[in-house]
């Protein structure tokens, strides 16, 4: 079990429930989506209350894009999909995240976003962590 | 008209149609969305041929975060939105842009994605241009 690093900082109990921790970045925790239809990572900034990420500092925001980018690298490299989607949204879970989500075209959404579509499929525990090695092995 | 002002690009039929441009960045140019549903602009890298964000030079993926934070940093001083969302899919149009929006709790959408959610309703050549006017002063 992972710990908030940052004084302060707690995850979002629906972020908590729907995702799980994968490793450390410089500024953000990585966490995967338990959700088997995409392979999708979130990233979580440790910053307590940021919202919008024009909000952050200069330096966090340059942070969030560099580690985000090298995210959806690392993603696209494991899946060979055929886009990255990276999106903040927020708008139900204030907490401020980064989803980044390999897509594919015979994906359950395509070409639509995948947010809302349908019910969560949670992975089995092997499975998930199987996936979270490969995209730590890949960073 | 605006024109393209980097050699070789040339901008995505689709993106061409759907939106009008509103002014210059120093690496994008500043599309709005021309859909009155929701206050939507769109960004787009003057770099002929990208698809992703991580493919593109590190200088150019700090800039598009700059020129990205800014612009929706104006978007949410001019409309006062409850949520800003940004993100770049691509899954339809590949052609790299980045899209920052402005949501209400009583939008059309809300709390779910606005891509791919009905049918574009366009501005009135007046009120397209006065929000575009509104968003250049802001910034």
């Amino acid at each position: 079990m992972l710990h908030g690093l940052k004084a302060g900082f707690s995850l979002d109990a629906g972020l908590e429930t729907d995702s799980e921790p994968v490793m450390w970045l410089g500024l953000c925790e990585l966490r995967v989506m338990n959700d088997r239809r995409w392979p999708w990572l979130i990233l979580v900034p440790q910053r307590p209350g940021a919202e919008e990420i024009h909000d952050m500092a200069p330096l966090d925001q340059a942070m969030l894009t560099f580690e985000t980018n090298m995210v959806a690298q690392a993603l696209k490299r494991v899946t060979d999909c055929t886009k990255i989607n990276t999106a903040a949204l927020g708008n139900i879970v204030r907490q401020l995240h980064v989803h980044v989500i390999a897509r594919r075209e015979d994906d359950p959404a395509w070409p639509g976003p995948v947010w809302g579509h349908g019910a969560r499929e949670p992975y089995r525990a092997e499975e998930l962590r199987r996936f979270a090695e490969m995209v730590k092995a890949a960073l």
